[in-house]
């Protein structure tokens, strides 16, 4: 671990309580709470946990923080995957639920201020009442924030049609480890100004700073849908209609993989019996088009409906109705719920070139044979993103810890191997910082820390994370 | 100035002509045609022009004038209009001309490998052959260099819709100033793998290293489009109407404003008389829809006329045919090189959030009108980018000399003071920096400047550009 951060005393406790009062939070169950996210059973909590409201009062939090070399964890609603917001080296919890406004949606220049602990489903509602579309939908949007949806630069589903967070950030406001507050770009659209702070804080997860304002892009939403069930014979099958969809030229706002396995757990864990798996069915994708004219949707509809005529499937569902959509959608979101609630499990957010994707399932099943561990494998096809359960199952302890490393190890090296890279949109957090050496060189590394000390001299900023202990 | 470099001795010149042999120049006259670009009539000429033909060689380059302390600066086509490929400190003129290979087309995958001097037009051309469409498309497409388009994040008529040059790019090779080589991402749609260092190096003018190879997105290539040229009685009417069509829901595959001086002086530089502009007439916009189907494209065209009945427009001209949209967008994509040719000029880059354009219009006439100059506006509408062509005319040199420079900062002052900045797709290079304390604040401007130093400690590579003359 390296690292020896000051113990916070009395003397910074009452420099907090004199700043935020009754939002200092040091009992044991409140920092316990704030102490885990949903990466695996993890749970770091932080010595205290500090809630405040305002830019000014963060910028205070870090100016005392820097001088007395306390870390600080920026923490959102703890629905990541990578442990990015876990306080491992204790300190300050830096809680950002109490700033969830939205400031501002400007409805003639399409854009929304926002506060980073906004839900990003609540945002998207609320821009939905005036026809606009913030795309970024991760699966816990329901409960997730758009602070820790840029940190991470998340994706979801509708990222292969709309992009990710990255691509709908215009303009964030920032504290400073040392507490000074910037603004790294401007309200535009296209921006030829210097370098792109913007997007070097977009995915950064809290090492560089706190996101406190977001300047967000808006487009017009879309007016209609189609949503449609493809169950494959084989997986590799599904993995290659993937790529071939986007030969026709169509790029649908939806192209979800899901193996056999996933979709009949999460169908169990929900108790849902509408829908049977037919019984040689080894994957399905989930496709959606969207757009504005239904014409042109069926048009498309049409189109790859031609195309997997080619491929050997089962029958496919068509949702019938919105509510039919819901449940479709449903499902897809609660994969991970149910894969979690089945058993021991280390999820890996590989993403490769789209074409890759046969290749890298391929090469996980036969790694897994090898290492003898089983794995349920779903994500976002369109994209390359293919999450990856690794199932623990009847594994023995010492086989799960010592031989699983080096099994993820070679997964990541095939995913590299492909032009691909070690997460797609869960970011590197606490849980994947080991393995940085596969995407990236030495120099490489060393140039990302140079950036993290330029910015964060004393490493007071989410320590732990990102790097791997061999950088320092 | 400040810095003195090392001037190129013949040990240096021994070193580089057995690396590249008859690639390197050292006459005058090479010299003087690699030491200006299209910004006014600035010339930097280099002390040697080097003609790399691999990322090996250039990484030698680097490495010989890292240990030696030369400066080195790249230049491509030398279509930039801020200077940033003006030898401004003399040294090493990196030409790039010979690395102009396409390497792969990626239909699979959507992407293309291109080595930096590949002309824009000619990736386009290559890549539409099939089916496929890299969009970003500056001015100079004909002309200009991917590498040019990557260091500057050029931008296009295209942008609006389809995004600008930094929406393109998955993955850069890099040259650093030191002569070591990375790659600085994944060739993937999503990656959430630590620090952004492909949009880092996106738009920071050649500063940070050299871009020596880039894999570029593709997306399916539109099949059809609608151009329609609309002239407005009052230019400010034409702004208005801009953010009104996005209101509609529509996103026009272009939407360009220019003067009714920008298109006359067009018009008349091209010997061109089929277009005759109404009396009255203040202002176009010319408007491109595309997409793959022709009655969806009438749609939104029908819903756009409806709209523009609710201003006062003089009649609707729209292209007719292939050869007739050509000739349209022949006058749009002259009209700096017209401006050019009628007076000595400075040209301003600056943009807003869409919905402000009149209010930044309005402003430049205004301040223009206080300092006694003339401007001639156009530019990316749907973007808010709008080009500011400051006319010199009667202007004497006095005048233009000292009080021009405080015009412009009132320019530049409104343009942040409208959530703008003040470069949208030409970059600071040399021309603005001295303006750069205007967007950003002397903390933000030392973070990049710390940027700067981290990758460039020597402060060698292209160096005059960006930041201003009182950051150290």
């Amino acid at each position: 671990m390296g690292r020896n951060y000051k113990t916070i005393e009395e003397s910074d406790l009452h420099f907090f309580k004199a700043l935020l009062g009754e939002r200092l939070h040091a009992d044991e169950e409140t920092c316990r709470h704030y102490g885990h996210d949903e990466t695996e059973d993890l749970s770091f909590p932080p010595q205290v946990v500090l809630k405040p409201e305002t830019t000014e009062e963060i910028s205070q939090i870090m100016r005392h923080c820097f001088r007395e070399d306390i870390p600080v964890t920026p923490i959102g609603a703890r629905t990541g995957l990578s442990g990015g917001a876990l306080s491992v080296y204790g300190g300050v919890g830096l809680a950002l639920d109490r700033m969830n406004r939205i400031i501002k949606i400007d409805e003639d220049n399409h854009q929304v201020w926002v506060e980073p602990g906004v839900i990003t489903q609540v945002l998207q509602e609320e821009v939905a009442n005036k026809s606009l579309y913030y795309a970024p939908d991760p699966a816990s949007r329901g409960s997730c924030f758009i602070g820790g949806n840029l940190a991470e630069n998340s994706g979801g589903p509708h990222a292969v049609k709309y992009g990710v967070t990255q691509d709908f950030v215009l303009n964030l406001e920032v504290v400073l480890p040392n507490g000074d507050v910037i603004w790294t770009g401007a309200n535009t659209l296209k921006n030829a100004t210097a370098y792109n702070l913007t997007q070097l804080m977009v995915g950064s997860e809290g090492t560089l700073g706190i996101i406190t304002k977001a300047v967000l892009k808006l487009i017009p939403l879309p007016q209609r849908s189609v949503l449609m069930l493809v169950p494959f014979f084989k997986a590799s099958e599904a993995c290659k209609a993937v790529a071939d969809i986007f030969k026709l030229g169509i790029t649908p706002s939806a192209l979800e993989f899901m193996e056999r396995d996933a979709i009949q757990w999460t169908l169990d864990f929900m108790g849902e019996s509408t829908i049977q798996l037919g019984e040689d069915v080894d994957a399905h994708l989930l496709i959606e088009l969207d757009g504005n004219d239904e014409n042109n949707i069926m048009a498309d509809c049409e189109r790859i409906m031609n195309l997997l005529d080619t491929f050997k499937t089962d029958e496919i569902l068509f949702a019938e109705s919105e509510a039919q959509k819901d449940q479709l959608w449903q499902i897809r979101r609660k994969v991970g719920e149910a894969v979690k609630a089945n058993s021991i499990y280390k999820e890996e957010d590989t993403v490769v070139p789209r074409y890759h994707l046969p290749e890298l399932l391929a090469g996980v099943k036969e790694i897994g044979s090898r290492y003898g561990f089983k794995s349920v494998c779903y994500g976002h096809a369109g994209d390359g993103n293919l999450h990856i359960n690794i199932i623990k199952g009847d594994l023995s302890d010492e086989i799960w810890n010592n031989d699983l490393p080096l099994a993820i190890r070679e997964i990541f090296q095939l995913t590299v191997d492909l032009g691909g890279t070690i997460s797609g949109e869960h970011g590197i957090g606490w849980v994947q910082k080991n393995y940085m050496d596969i995407p990236f060189d030495q120099i490489t590394l060393e140039l990302m820390k140079g950036i993290k000390d330029l910015f964060d001299p004393k490493g007071i900023m989410n320590p732990g994370k990102i790097f791997p202990d061999t950088i320092k």
